[in-house]
C-alpha cells in the first residue's frame, strides 16, 4: 500500500475511534443522568394531578399549559401550541347497568363504563334482553336475533399469546367494531368484555368505530369478573334483562392543541428529529402509562440535552400530540402543518407503550434505514435495549410525511394491558426506574441520530 | 455429487426438519399451557401463606411438607427430602433503635431490622455514639475512631448503574463485610443503610460475613429514608446517641431439608437435568420473589411435562434447596450427596432473580457448551427470551460437580431490588403473567436440553 494511503487509512481509523469514544462518553453521561434523578417521576406526578386529559376536558387544557410551562423551564429554544379541532365526548355522572326482570338476579349491578363516543340513554332507562356473542365472529350468524336486544360481546383476551399487543389486537375487534356491527343489525345497545390481560373487575374503556350510515347505540365496557358473572347468569336465566342508564353525551367539536418545544440544530437546523407521545388520555385512572409516560420521556429527552449542554447538530423537537385516543386529530394536524410548511423530518421516535423496562426499538422504514439504526445497538445496550427490528412505530408519528425513519420505543409489553384505558392506569403503578430507563434509551437514540445521521 | 450421497443428504435434511417441527410443536404447547393457567400463581399464594421460611423456622418445615405434597400431586415418579443441617437464627420480638442524648432528636425511633445472624443486646439497651461511614471504603481510615461506637454505614445504592445486580454487588459490601470489619476495629454495633433500589423506609435485611476470630456485634439494616434522616441529624448533632434493643439470637444448628422430585428419563435416566430454586427466604414479606417464584417455576416445569404427557429422554429433577440465604447449606449438601452417589448431572437451571419478564439465560460453562445452548434461542424466543450469554448461573447449582452446563434464568432485573429481603417482597407484587412466563422459558429450555442434548 502506498505510504499516503496507509497514512490516510490510519487517520480515518483514528478519527473514527475518536468519534466512537466521544459518542460513548456522551451516551454514558445521558444514561447516568437519566437514571440518577427523579425528575421524570416528579413530572409525571404533576401531570397526573391535573385531572382527566380526555379531549375537550378541562384537564387536557390544564395539561397543555403545564406542558408549555415545563418545556419553557427546560430551556427549549422555542415552545408553542398548535391548534387542533378535536371531538368532545363527555362521560356523564349517571353510568349504571343493573339486571332486571329476573327472579334470581334482579338488582345485581354490573361494573361498566361507557365507551368513547357512546350516546347516552337520553335521560331514561334503556332496558333489553341480552344476547351473548363469543367469539366475536359469531355476531354475523346471529343476524336478526340481535334486533332490539343488548349484545353482550364476551370474547376473552387470549392469555396463551406471548406478545400482548397481538392478543390485544385480536380481542379488541369486539370493542372497536362490535358496537357499530351490532347497531347495523338493529341492536339496542352493546356491552363489551374489557380487553385486558388482568382478570379483575375494572372496566377498560376505549374508542369504537363509527359508520356515517349507522346510528350509534349506547356501548359500554364491562369488567372481566362481571362479564364472567353475566355469562353464567345468562345460562341460568336466558331471559334476564339489563337496564342501562348513561348520561354521557357527544358535544361536537372542541378547540384543543398539540404542544411543541424544540432545541434548534446547530448544523442542520432544518432536519427535524421528533420525540413524542400523546398528551390526551382516557378519563380513567391518570393515563400514567397511556401516555403520560411517553410525554414525560419526550420532554425529558430535551431536558437531558439542555442539562448536559449537548448542542445537537439537528433540531430536536418534542411533540405532545392532542387527541390520539379516538381519531388522531393531533397527529393529522401536525402532519398537515408540516406538509404545508414543507418541513423536512429526519426521524421521529414515539413512546406510547407504557413505562416499562426497555426491550427494543421498532423501525418503520426500508431495510437500509433499519440497518442504519441497528448500527447504534452497541450504544443502546448501555441503556438496556436488546434489539432493533423492523416494525410499526406509533399512531402519531406514522402520519408524518417526508421523513427518513419512524421509530417506536418498545418497552416490555407483558403488563401494559393490565393498566390500559382503565382506573388501574394510575401514577403509583409507574416504577420510577422503568420510566427513567425509557427516557435514557430514547435520549441516546435521539442523540446518535442527530450527531451521526443514519447511514 | 454421487446419487447416494444426494439421497443421504436430503434424508438428513428431511429428518432434521421433522425433528425441528416436532420440537416447535411441543415448545408451543409448553408456552401456551404455561400462560393459559393460573396454577403457578395459586401455588405461590399457598406457599406465601405458610409463614416465614427462614431456616429453622416452623414456616420452612411447613413449606417442606407442602412442597413434597405438591410434587406428589404433580405426579413425579419419585419425591423425597434430603436432610440438611442449617444454622438457626431467630429474630426476636424486641427490635428497636431510638435516638437518645440529643436535645433535638431524642425519642425519634428509626426503622431498623436485625441482619441475619446478628447477636441480640442481651436483654439490655446498647447505647453508643454514632460514626457515619460513606463510602464504605472510608472505614479503614477511621480506625480507632470507631472503637465503642455504633458504625453507621451509609453508602447509597448507585442508581446510575444500569444493571441492578452490579449496583447491588457494589453497595452490598457494607452489609456483608461491614459489621465484621467494624467489629475488628472494636465497634459496639453496626447500622447499615438498606441495599435497595427503592427509596422508601423499609429495612432490607440479609446475611453478614463471619470471622471465627472476631466476636460478632449487633448489626441492623435501616430504611433508606431513615438513613438519610440519621445522616442529616448527625450533621446537626454529631453527639447524638442511639439506643438499640434487639432480642434476636443464634440458636445453633437445626434439622432442615432439601425437597426433591423427579421424572425419570425414558432413554438416559442417569443423565440428570436439575431445575431449582431455594425454598428458604428471609422472614420479611413472603419471600415471594426471593425465591418463592423460583421454587414454583421449578415445580411447574415438572407439572407441565406431566400435564402435556411429555416423557423426557433424560431425568428431570426439581430441587428446592434449603438455606441458601446465609451459607448455602442445602446446595452444599446436595452437591456432596451427588458426589458420593457418583451422580451424573447433564445440566442444571436455577431461577433466583425474581418473577419478572424473561430476558435471557446465563450459561456458566465453556464456549462450546454455551454455543450449544445458544442454538436453542429461536425456540426460546417463543417464550420471550431475547438472548443466551456466558454468565453466572446461581448460588445453588453452581456447587454441583460433574455437570455439563449450569444455567441461570435471567428475568428483567430492574425491579428486583425494590423487593429483595424486605417486607416489600409479598405475594401481591408478583405479576401472574411474569411468573408464568418464567415457567414457560425454563420448561422450554429443559425440554430442549433433555431431548436434543447440548452439542
Amino acid at each position: 500500500m502506498h505510504i499516503l494511503l496507509v497514512l490516510l487509512a490510519s487517520m480515518t481509523i483514528a478519527s473514527g475511534q475518536a468519534e466512537t469514544k466521544a459518542y460513548q462518553d456522551v451516551v454514558d453521561r445521558i444514561v447516568e443522568t437519566a437514571l440518577a434523578g427523579k425528575t421524570d417521576h416528579r413530572l409525571l406526578k404533576e401531570l397526573s394531578a391535573l385531572g382527566p386529559r380526555l379531549s375537550g376536558y378541562p384537564g387536557y387544557l390544564a395539561a397543555v399549559s403545564w406542558a408549555e410551562s415545563t418545556l419553557k423551564t427546560i430551556g427549549c429554544d422555542r415552545v408553542w401550541r398548535q391548534p387542533v379541532t378535536v371531538p368532545y365526548w363527555r362521560r356523564g355522572p349517571v353510568e349504571t347497568a343493573e339486571i332486571v326482570g329476573s327472579a334470581k338476579f334482579t338488582g345485581r349491578s354490573l361494573a361498566i363504563a361507557a365507551l368513547g363516543g357512546s350516546p347516552g340513554t337520553a335521560g331514561k332507562p334503556l332496558t333489553g334482553g341480552v344476547i351473548e356473542v363469543n367469539p366475536y365472529t359469531q355476531l354475523e350468524q346471529l343476524d336478526s336475533l340481535v334486533r332490539d336486544r343488548i349484545v353482550f360481546f364476551n370474547e376473552p383476551y387470549d392469555h396463551r399469546i406471548l406478545r400482548t399487543f397481538e392478543a390485544y389486537s385480536k380481542a379488541v375487534r369486539q370493542r372497536s367494531e362490535g358496537p357499530v356491527a351490532a347497531a347495523k343489525l338493529g341492536a339496542a345497545a352493546a356491552i363489551v368484555r374489557s380487553v385486558t390481560s388482568r382478570d379483575d373487575n375494572v372496566p377498560h374503556v376505549g374508542g369504537v368505530h363509527r359508520d356515517s350510515l349507522v346510528k350509534p347505540i349506547p356501548a359500554v365496557a364491562i369488567g372481566v369478573t362481571d362479564a364472567e358473572f353475566l355469562s353464567s347468569a345468562l345460562q341460568l336465566d336466558p331471559d334476564l334483562q339489563i337496564e342501562l342508564n348513561l348520561s354521557c353525551e357527544n358535544l361536537g367539536a372542541a378547540q384543543s392543541y398539540n404542544v411543541i418545544g424544540e432545541i434548534r440544530g446547530s448544523i442542520y437546523p432544518d432536519e427535524i428529529i421528533v420525540v413524542g407521545g400523546h398528551l390526551d388520555s382516557w378519563d380513567k385512572g391518570h393515563g400514567a402509562h397511556d401516555d403520560g409516560a411517553g410525554c414525560i420521556q419526550s420532554m425529558a429527552v430535551l431536558g437531558l440535552f439542555k442539562k448536559l449542554k449537548i448542542k445537537p447538530k439537528r433540531t430536536i423537537r418534542c411533540v405532545l400530540f392532542a387527541e390520539e385516543e379516538r381519531r388522531q386529530s393531533g397527529a393529522n394536524a401536525y402532519a398537515a402543518r408540516s406538509d404545508s410548511l414543507k418541513e423536512q423530518h429526519f426521524a421521529a421516535i414515539e413512546s406510547d407503550r407504557g413505562a416499562f423496562t426497555p426491550r427494543g426499538f421498532y423501525v418503520e422504514s426500508d431495510s437500509a434505514i433499519t440497518q442504519g439504526v441497528q448500527k447504534f445497538l452497541p450504544y443502546l445496550q448501555s441503556a438496556g435495549i436488546d434489539w432493533i427490528r423492523k416494525g410499526g412505530s406509533g399512531a402519531n408519528i406514522s402520519k408524518i410525511n417526508n421523513i427518513k425513519a419512524k421509530i417506536g420505543y418498545v418497552p416490555d409489553d407483558q403488563r401494559y394491558f393490565d393498566f390500559h384505558h382503565s382506573d388501574n392506569d394510575t401514577f403509583d403503578t409507574v416504577n420510577p426506574r422503568e420510566l427513567a430507563l425509557g427516557t435514557a434509551a430514547i435520549a441516546v437514540l435521539t442523540y446518535l441520530i442527530s450527531e451521526a445521521g443514519i447511514e
